[in-house]
């Protein structure tokens, strides 16, 4: 399912990146042969994390760096903060992030009771903040970290919906998307990633009501693109 | 994939039947052994389109009445009017519905120009307008009309979230969605419809730009209910 690697592999930062999303892209992007900078405000703390995935893969892919550093030395950045880090990550990191692509997988939702977020998505601020020099996309905001992790190489049983103002960077981020795994549709622009971010409130409900913690989507009734 | 029936099957009536949605959701559920009634704000359209189900199915548990009539004489109501109609429909429907489950099938999305709702969900609107006497329940939202129609008494390719502040109502429902071949879950109270509406707001998006008119979501991730 992964797609045939470009002649050179984009370099990817992932900020925040020692939470629980970061560390399951990263390995899912340094199997598939891409460098990955993880990004942390701490740097010991993001060299650990880089440590313990090459470790995991018995690979060197894998890098750690301060978040402004991790996002200058990258083509392409994801953010994965905690919700209530999101606004001051994203201002803190306006400079570093300039010309870049920035996959922004916040979704603001309180895990002890959620319910839907209100406009504007949490992509459409960070859009805001960083201004037209960085393109902003809405992605993962609802894919299980435990499932990133397991059975890397193999394709996972959630797919990915895509938020972006321009198709173009959409599609950049779909292939990123289909190299750890995962089917990416594009899904309109960044105000409809309030969607997704509703989506995973009620997934986190859904996981409590039913006992879980995998729950997530499947688009059906489209020809695969 | 269907439940086993119970004792004795309930009577729905599927208000402002005429439509896209209405006459698929009929066919799956005279198929499966419910009296139907489709309702009309003209007995003649809901007695023509009953009658055209009945000649489909070869059948007779179908029969037309004028919508307040429908939902008076029914045990169960769905009401999938086009969403311009939804709270004029309801408010017309206040005392015919007392006492009864209203299954509210609205979406409040321009098909034209797709954008997620803000709150509150067409559900919660419903809810607020019929008041405590009866029991709105969001579903069907984004189920593709053709794809209802097709293949009556298979299960389909789409997933079902139950929206209802009760559970006890949501599980009446998901039982007459099984029945209607698809799985459902329950996803949390009325405010979390609007989630599902946006859904439906996205799932339009993606028919537009892939091409197709059946796109639709399946939950993964979690033990089969």
């Amino acid at each position: 399912m992964t797609t045939s690697p470009p002649t050179k592999l984009s370099t990817i930062a992932i900020l925040g990146g020692t939470g629980k999303e970061g560390p399951g892209l990263a390995m899912r992007w340094a199997s598939a042969g891409y460098a990955i900078i993880i990004g942390s405000r701490q740097l010991e703390k993001a060299q650990a994390t880089a440590a313990d995935i090459n470790a995991k893969l018995n690979m060197d892919r894998v890098s750690g760096l301060e978040n402004s550093d991790a996002a200058r030395s990258a083509d392409i950045a994801v953010l994965t903060v905690v919700q209530s880090a999101h606004q001051a990550a994203v201002e803190g990191l306006r400079d570093a992030l300039q010309g870049k692509i920035l996959i922004d997988a916040t979704a603001r939702v309180d895990f002890r009771a959620p319910r839907p977020p209100e406009q504007p998505s949490a992509a459409r601020i960070a859009q805001d903040i960083l201004g037209p020099g960085v393109k902003v996309v809405a992605a993962y905001q609802n894919v299980p970290a435990g499932a990133l992790k397991k059975d890397l190489g193999q394709p996972m049983d959630v797919d990915v919906l895509v938020c972006a103002d321009e198709v173009q960077a959409a599609e950049t981020v779909m292939q990123l998307t289909q190299a750890a795994g995962m089917h990416a549709y594009y899904a309109g622009s960044l105000d409809n990633a309030i969607v997704v971010e509703g989506l995973t409130s009620i997934l986190i409900s859904m996981n409590k009501y039913y006992g879980g913690h995998s729950a997530a989507i499947r688009i059906t009734g489209i020809q695969q693109p």
